[in-house]
C-alpha cells in the first residue's frame, strides 16, 4: 500500500522544524520537505541570535544547525525538494514534488516562512550580517551607541526608529516621500526623540564599507536633477524596514490570504481549510521571532494531534 | 524623583524570563518579582526537557539555570519577594511586595504560572519527576515501551492516554467514575486503541517505588467497604491529568480571568486592562509548554513597547 503520511511539513526553519520535532514526539509519521538546502529559515541571515532563550549568543547558522540536530535526532526526515502543488484529493492532500515525486498526506503545514523586500541597491547583499539588518528588534542591541540608518515610513520603520533612538547613538529615518505611512501617535513619538534625524524625500542609493557598513550614499527623490546631489552619510548600521513578503504563492485558493498574503490563522495555526495548518513568519500573527516562529510549530503540531483524533 | 519602571514582571518562569530579555534588549526600565527562590517556573517538575528547540535533551533545572543566566547577562535585575497586591493609581500601576515595599511602573507583565493539580496520595510528591509526570506532550517520550497509568476522565486525560498509547506499550487510564466528562470522538478513539485499559470507578490511592515509580496502589470508588479490596498494577509511569490551576488569585477584579481562573487574552497578551499584560501558563491558551510560554514572553514585551509608544 501507497505510504501515507500523518502530516508533512513544508519549509525548515524554526517553524517547520520544531513542528518536525513535536510531531516525533507525538509518533507521528512526518516528513520536512526543504528545496532550498536552507535549514534554519531567516534565521541564517541575522547576526548573533540573542533573544532566543536559553542561547545567550549564538549565530544564525548555528542556531539552524542545532534545530536541524534535535529534528534529526528523533528522526524526522528531510526531504531536499521543491513543493510545486498542493492539491485536495477526498480527505487526503497531495504534495507535489519538483522532481515529480507524489506525496499523500492527511495533514499539511505550512511553514515556508516570509522574506524580507529588499532595498536592491549596491552593498546591500554583500553587507547582510554585516551591518545591514531586516529587523530591530533581533539586531538593535548590537548597536549600542553606534549611528544607524532606518529605511522606509509605515509603522515598522517609525516603530523600529523609536526602538532604535533608546539603544543608538543617533538615528537617521530616510524615506522617500515627505509624509510617513505610520500612524500619528508614532510619529509624533519618532520627532520628540532628541537623537532622531529625519531625512524626507531622500532615499538610499548604496549601502558603502569593506568588511562592514561604513556609509550610505542617498539622494534627494524630489529634485534629482544634478547626480552630483548624493551625498554620503557616515552611519555603523542600516536597518531597511520596507516590509516582509510571505512564502504564500503555493496557498493562493488554498488557503486565506491577507491583503499581504499571509496565511490567516490564530494562535492555534488552523487554517480553516481541512487538514491544512499554518506555523511561522507565513503566519499573520503580531511579532515575528525565532522564539514565536518555534511555538508555532508546537501549537500547529497540538492541533494536528486534535484534527488525527477526530480523523 | 521616585522610581517608575516601564514594565515590572510578576514570576520568573519561561515566559516572565523571556519577557525580561526582550524587554531589556528594549532598553526598558524593568525587574522580575518572584517570591518562591525558584527559576524556571514549572520546567523544574520536568524529567529531561526534550521539547525546547536548540536542547537536544537538558534537565529543567539546567533549562530554568540558563534562561535566568541569559536575562542576568543583559542586566535583568530580579526581586526576590512575593508581591501581595496590584493596584491602579490614575496611569500608574503599584505593585505591593510582601515586604511592603511599593514598586510603581507603567505597565505590568503578569506571567505567575500555574501549577498542576495533585492526586494527594502517598509517593505521588516523592517520585514526582521520577516516573510521575503531569504533562504527557512534555514525558511521554521517556516512556517507549513501557506500562503506564493515566489518571482522569476529561479531554486532557483521554487525549493522553490516545497520545500515550502510540508510544507505550501499555497504558491504563484510571477514572474515579464510570464515564468520561471527554468529548465523544475522543472517547471512541482512545477504546479503540487495543493495547488501552480503562478502569472505571476507580481511583489511584498510593504511587509505589524506591527511587522510580514501580506500581500504583487502586481502590474501587463504587464498593469501599473492604480494604482488603486495594490491588497494585505494576507500571513505570503516572500520568495525572486532574487539571492544573492558574496562580491568578492576585488578578480577581483587575483582568478578565475565565471560568478556571486563567487570563483572558489573545497571542498579543493583552489583558484589555491598561496597563496590564500576561504571558505564559496563566493565560488561557492552546498549549502549555516551554516554548509556547517563551513566545508569550516576546509578544507580550512586543505590546508594552506599543503600549509604551502610545502612552
Amino acid at each position: 500500500m501507497e505510504n501515507l503520511y500523518d502530516v508533512l511539513i513544508i519549509g525548515a526553519g524554526p517553524a517547520g522544524m520544531t513542528a518536525g520535532i513535536y510531531a516525533k514526539r507525538a509518533e507521528l509519521s512526518v516528513a520536512i520537505i526543504e528545496g532550498t538546502g536552507i535549514y534554519g529559515g531567516q534565521i541564517l541571515n541575522t547576526y548573533e541570535v540573542e533573544n532566543y532563550p536559553g542561547f545567550e549568543s549564538i549565530s544564525g547558522l548555528e542556531l539552524g544547525d542545532k534545530f536541524r540536530a534535535h529534528a534529526e535526532k528523533f528522526g524526522v526526515p528531510f526531504i531536499d525538494e521543491n513543493v510545486t502543488k498542493i492539491t485536495d484529493a477526498d480527505k487526503i492532500k497531495e504534495v507535489t514534488l519538483e522532481n515529480g515525486d507524489v506525496l499523500r498526506t492527511k495533514a499539511v503545514i505550512l511553514a515556508t516562512g516570509a522574506r524580507n523586500r529588499k532595498l536592491e541597491v549596491e552593498g546591500e547583499e554583500r553587507l547582510s550580517g554585516c551591518g545591514v539588518s531586516y529587523c530591530a528588534t533581533c539586531d538593535g542591541g548590537f548597536f549600542k551607541n553606534k549611528e544607524v540608518v532606518v529605511c522606509g515610513g509605515g509603522n515598522t520603520a517609525v516603530e523600529d526608529g523609536i526602538f532604535l533612538s533608546r539603544i543608538c547613538k543617533k538615528v537617521y529615518v530616510i524615506h522617500r516621500r515627505e509624509e510617513f505611512r505610520a500612524d500619528k501617535t508614532l510619529v509624533g513619538k519618532l520627532k520628540s526623540c532628541p537623537n532622531v534625524e529625519i531625512l524626507w524625500n531622500t532615499k538610499v542609493t548604496a549601502i558603502n564599507g569593506n568588511e562592514q557598513v561604513e556609509s550610505v550614499t542617498v539622494t534627494n527623490t524630489k529634485d534629482t536633477t544634478d547626480e552630483d546631489e548624493n551625498q554620503t552619510i557616515s552611519v555603523d548600521g542600516v536597518f531597511v524596514a520596507i516590509g516582509t513578503v510571505p512564502e504564500s504563492e503555493l496557498y493562493v485558493g488554498l488557503a486565506s490570504l491577507d491583503e499581504a498574503g499571509y496565511v490567516v490563522a490564530n494562535e492555534d495555526c488552523k487554517t480553516g481549510t481541512f487538514g491544512l495548518f499554518v506555523a511561522g513568519d507565513v503566519r499573520k500573527k503580531p511579532i515575528k521571532q525565532v522564539i514565536t516562529a518555534a511555538s508555532d510549530g508546537a501549537n500547529a503540531v497540538n492541533s494536528v494531534v486534535e484534527f488525527l483524533n477526530a480523523y
